[in-house]
Formats: C-alpha cells, structure tokens, sequence
C-alpha cells in the first residue's frame, strides 16, 4: 500500500515536470486608451485543442508590473489560462503611491473600472483557449475593488476573488444583476479598510441573497499577499507588508473555491 | 500524459478502496461522571505501527448522537484518528431544545467546558495511534464554543476549528496561554450569534496577536453542517438549517487548514 502511494507520487511529479508554459504581451484597446496585457497559459491545452477555465488577475493600483505577472504563472500552473489585464495604458507603472492614486483614483465610482477590466476579460475569451462558462476574475487591493465592481456590473463569471481589495458599495439592483460566486480574503488588521464598510458590505449581500463568502486573516495588514509590499510601504510610508501565512492561505482558499465553481457538472 | 493522469486517477481510487476503518465506543470518566466517547481511524495506521495526527470532536448541544459519529468517519477516511467526546455522561442525548439548553447551559462561563472536552483529549492520546504533536479539536454548535474555550484554556493543540459555535469571550491573559491556531466557521445570517460578540472576539484575538481566520458563509445560518438540522429546527421551532454548500465549504477550508497545521516540518 505505502509503496503504491510512493509509485503515485513519483508519476504525478513526472507528470508535473512536463508542463511548458507560455507568456507573452498582448496588445489591445479601451475606450481610446492603448493597453497592454500579459497572457500566461500550458501549451499543452493549445495542441490538444482543448479549453480550460480561465482566469482574468487585476493589479494592484502600482499597475501591470512584475508583481500580477508571477501570479499569472502560478494560475497558469494550476492548468487555467491566466490574462492580466490593463487598466491604465501600455507600460503605465509606478512605485509612487501619490501618482498610484492619481491612476487609481478616477476609477473609483466610475462604470469605467468595470467596462476596463472587461475589455481585458473579453481579451482572455478572445484567445479561444477558454471555456467561458468556467471563468473568474481575481484582484489585488485596487484590483480586489475592480472585480468587486465587475461581479456588480453583471459581468458573467462564474466567480471573482478579492484579495486585500477596498470595499466596493453594493448597487441597489445587484440581486437581480451579479451573476458571480465572491470570494472576499481580507486582512483583520487591514487600515485601509473600514469595519463600518466591510459590515454595509455583507449587510447589502445578504439582503441581495448573493454567494459569498468572507475571509479575515489574522495579523494581516494591506497588501498582504504581495512581496515587495514591505519595500513599497517603507518607501511611500504608508502602512501596508507582506503577511506570508495569510498569503499561502488565501492562495489556498481560492483555489478551493475554483475547484468548486469551475467543477463540470453535466 | 492525459492517460498518464487517467492511470494516476485510476491507481489513486483502487488505493482509496484498500482502507478499512475500525470504530468502536470507549468508556472514560470526568470528575465523577461516566462517558462513552466514540473512537474511529483506519486500521492500517494500527498494523503499520505509525502514527498520525489526532481529532477530537465535540458535539452539538444534542449530544453524542449519530451526526458526530459521521463526522468522525469522515475524518478517518482523511488518514486521522477522530475521536468524540462525550460532554453530557454515557447515552445522554436529546432532540428537545429545553432539555439541550439544560444539558449544556451549566458548561458555558465554566471551566468544566474545557476540563470536560480535555478529558476526551487524552483518550485520543491514549490510544497511543495519535502523534501528540499533531492534534486538533472541532467542534459544532456547543461543540464550537467548547473548542474555542479548549484553546483558551492552553491546550497543547495545533489548532481549533469552530463550526457555527456560539462565540466564547477570549480571555485577558489569551496572549499568553493559547498555542492553537484557530479557525472560525461563520454562518453569515446566523441569528444566535451576534456582530457585537463577534467584533469583540476578533478585535481581542487582534489585539493578543494569536493566529485566527474567520470566515464568514452567505446563506448560513446556526447548525447550517448537520443534515438534520431542518428537522430538529421545525420540531423545536428554532432558526436552524442545512446549508449544503456552506457545509462543504467548511469541510474543505477545515482540510486545508489541517494540511497546513499537520504538515511535519523538520
């Protein structure tokens, strides 16, 4: 018996080892604005012709840097097809949280933060590798905020995952519209984010009757899941850092509720 | 390496098949009053003289009925050896909420909650299967709280997983005594619990720095795991329910949390 497991986990991890990704730049354009996303998928899935849930990742409010593209390679690696979208324009990043704002700001209460992220959705459908009754949207604090807004608009996902991401208002028509599965990972001791919104928040979900489900992680602050989190907080001195424990747990967590929403029930 | 995985899928369900569980019921005793907990793992633990982790479990405000017993298959169909407490003394169990309430009202702002459930703890350890390091205790309705108050009271756990437990107050000196993680499974419209015990709860397991997550199921509400709940709650003409999918979201938030807490790390 022992030896059988031993057997099993010796293929699996052969198995592993033949996956071969691709990444590349994909251009594309929103309402005037030249964009520029990042697509990550195995090529497996291309020669054998079949489609695989995919996964659209919104970043932080920083922009498309390095930091949203390692999360395309680990969605990737689960065997989804991972497209980081663009939401300021073609090569936009900062490490300024001043300017960060200025970019973020005007997305806020703006239909725009869901018409933009849904111009980098229809970019991932596009791509003709995706079966789109199985598809998600997850986002990092700005973009935690930007697939709470997409989930609002209707946008028809099977889920969107919230990672340290501001508190969206829920819409008075939203038991009638949101047609995604929430998944909210949120730092217990997150500054940026008000206990007074949070409780509005599940308040107005639960009056909607919507699927959700809310997570607090202890001990963790803004930002949390993002390594370089440390540096940029020390440098704009605002309070956000990396929380390790509650990073691989959410990680975890949403990969319990993709196995759950991208299920294939016939 | 699509048949490569089928085989993988194949070898995995005809290894799954070979386990053979042993159950049985184990009389102890508690400060004078005779118990019959309910102990349950697969025997191959037992011949391959290994050891693996520990669950104990607490049962609702019911008593040690069938639906802990389930629970603890389950568990031991995980590789872990489960055992349920008994709170109330030999065969004491009731479907009458007045008589429950009696049964478990005398626990609660008492040490006997923990020193009971403790009892129970070492009839798991005695059974000489369990690696004292890797023990755990979850618990359901009372059972939740007792778990929380097994934590508080310094139990050398890993971790506590609280299944829609009404909330025990985290005691001052919490900072020191607690050494097991804890995980909170909420039903989000609960009407036993209430926000303000919850707020209070979370804002002292914050300000003592101790390792939670707390999670919170839309739809949920008290008892949403146990199958009977709709049943007991018409019968008693108590909000209480079946919630299928919060159920299955708890179970699986639990097994990663257990992955997490039992991984051995050397």
């Amino acid at each position: 018996m022992r030896k059988l497991f031993l057997l099993l986990a010796v293929l699996t991890a052969v198995a592993s080892a033949h996956a071969k990704f691709v990444t590349k730049s994909v251009a594309y354009e929103h309402d005037g604005v030249k964009l520029e996303g990042y697509l990550a998928y195995d090529e497996e899935l291309v020669s054998t012709k079949k489609t695989a849930p995919g996964v659209l990742i919104v970043p932080e409010w920083w922009g498309l840097n390095d930091y949203p593209k390692t999360r395309a390679h680990k969605i990737a690696s689960l065997g989804y097809v991972a497209f980081v979208a663009d939401m300021y324009g073609a090569g936009i990043t900062t490490t300024d949280a001043k300017r960060a704002g200025e970019l973020a700001g005007p997305f806020y209460g703006s239909p725009l933060m869901a018409s933009r992220a849904t111009a980098g959705l229809w970019q991932l459908l596009k791509t003709g590798l995706v079966d789109p009754a199985r598809t998600a949207a997850i986002g990092y604090c700005f973009g935690g905020s930007t697939v709470q807004a997409l989930a609002f608009s209707g946008a028809p996902l099977a889920g969107v995952v919230s990672f340290h991401g501001s508190i969206v208002p829920v819409p008075a028509d939203a038991a009638k519209t949101v047609k995604a599965k929430i998944l909210m990972c949120h730092g217990a001791i997150d500054q940026f984010i008000k206990k007074e919104d949070i409780e509005a928040f599940t308040k107005a979900l639960d009056a909607a009757k919507l699927d959700y489900q809310f997570i607090s992680y202890a001990g963790a602050v803004h930002a949390f899941t993002n390594p370089e989190a440390d540096k940029l907080g020390a440098a704009n001195n605002i309070p956000i850092a990396y929380h390790a424990a509650a990073d691989a747990r959410s990680w975890a967590h949403m990969e319990t509720f993709f196995n759950e929403i991208f299920a294939v029930k016939k």
